[in-house]
């Protein structure tokens, strides 16, 4: 029951990297590279698709960021041509602990470097005429595990419709190193952070639940096929349907006359 | 051709509000104020809506505010009875200029702004356990004039139907203080900026145009009804259709199967 990677992922995706460089008249597209898996996939496919050239990557550590994401960083960067800007972003996110209650707790700290982040991709590819390519994969996103405009906020997402999995599976075909394909998911908010750790499951198995609701399985027939238990399956649907705000633009109440002659939103 | 105020406006606004908070669980909202008529009018929605003690308003000055504002906001809080807090947020602006390459750009520094505003109120409301009531009317919405992931971050946009002419009409009926009603509307990005100045054209002018485009009238015959020349509507068309993305969720290239047992997204 797992999923798939369709045959022809890397070329649509290259398809619509190109498609939406040229739609935007954009120079190029600006990534924030982690030294992780999606990031470093997405960096690749873009690469492929409008040439390393246009592809200006930036590494935004914290303190906590390990060395071994720098090196891998780096590695990345050379190895596939594209220009690296390193900006450390903890100035930044001491300024604003000091001016919030309760900065410390780590879930706020994590959603405010995360907005950091997003403030410091955006600010680049506006002053370079570029568009900000998203890292964010379908299993996070379907479950609400990223900062609602931190590292949701992007201009494009590449691979936001490849679950976790499949975005391995991508990478170990378009030549991202396999220690990086390999490397412990996390979003490196706090030192010993994992995803799974974190979402109390693997990805290989909230992948195969998430997957199954996809296919409208009902909760008893994806645990039998999965072997997993139904309270597992359960609690992801709650994280999928509590986090249906995160997919969505802030809600308006619509009144009078439907807009008809406008694009509008939603 | 001026779009009227639905009557029922005010009444429809609260019931979202009211909805909005209960299926979001929150314990109340919170609404950055600037002493503007925007987020005046909103805050008054919630605080009818649900009652002020459920309203923490936040005023996010920089050293460019005028005085003016903050004494505006403090007889607003005063006179509605919400809860007021005042953060300053040149600190973190000035920490984010550090590390970016032209943040003295005048509307690079905006964002950037505009972004840390965003920040503060996404954190005060995870804290509190509340939502953010984004202040943008249909006539920023509609031409692309607010920050993506900035002032355009919200969790809901009560008055987000609601041209700015109508906001100001809302605003004398539920008794927001004349003087915020007649401000000259400005972002307070910099010393002297105004909205009108930046946009070209008056919002009388800009929501009849709007209007007009809602109604699905060709541009001459908006020309002919409001007395405004061609060129000026086509700028407002041209607004319109070039700021599309930022009334987007970021675009995901489809895969595969249509997702179809999962709410996913635009």
């Amino acid at each position: 029951m797992r999923p798939a990677l369709p045959e022809y992922a890397d070329k649509a995706i290259n398809e619509f990297i190109r498609q939406k460089v040229e739609e935007s008249s954009a120079a190029g597209v600006v990534i924030g590279l982690s030294g992780g898996i999606d990031s470093a996939v997405t960096a690749k496919l873009c690469c492929d698709a409008i040439g390393a050239d246009k592809v200006l990557c930036l590494f935004l550590p914290t303190k906590l960021t390990p060395k071994q994401d720098s090196n891998d960083v780096e590695e990345l960067c050379e190895r596939f041509g594209m220009d690296l800007e390193v900006v450390p972003i903890d100035v930044v996110v001491e300024a604003f602990a000091k001016l919030l209650p309760d900065a410390s707790d780590r879930r706020l700290k994590g959603n405010l470097m995360a907005r950091c982040r997003m403030a410091v991709l955006m600010h680049h590819a506006k002053l370079m005429n570029r568009i900000v390519m998203g890292t964010s994969n379908k299993s996070e996103l379907l479950v609400g595990y990223f900062t609602k405009f931190g590292d949701g906020g992007a201009d494009f997402m590449p691979i936001g419709d490849l679950y976790k999995t499949q975005v391995r599976q991508l990478g170990e075909l378009i030549g991202v190193p396999e220690r990086i394909v390999a490397k412990v998911p996390t979003a490196g908010l706090w030192k010993g952070q994992t995803d799974e750790g974190e979402l109390g499951l693997s990805y290989e198995d909230l992948d195969e639940i998430l997957y199954g609701f996809e296919l409208n399985l009902p909760e008893e027939e994806i645990a039998k096929r999965t072997g997993l238990d139904l309270a597992q399956i359960d609690r992801v649907w709650r994280m999928h349907r509590e986090s249906v705000h995160k997919r969505k633009m802030p809600l308006v109440p619509k009144l009078g006359v439907r807009t008809v002659g406008l694009d509008w939103r939603e």
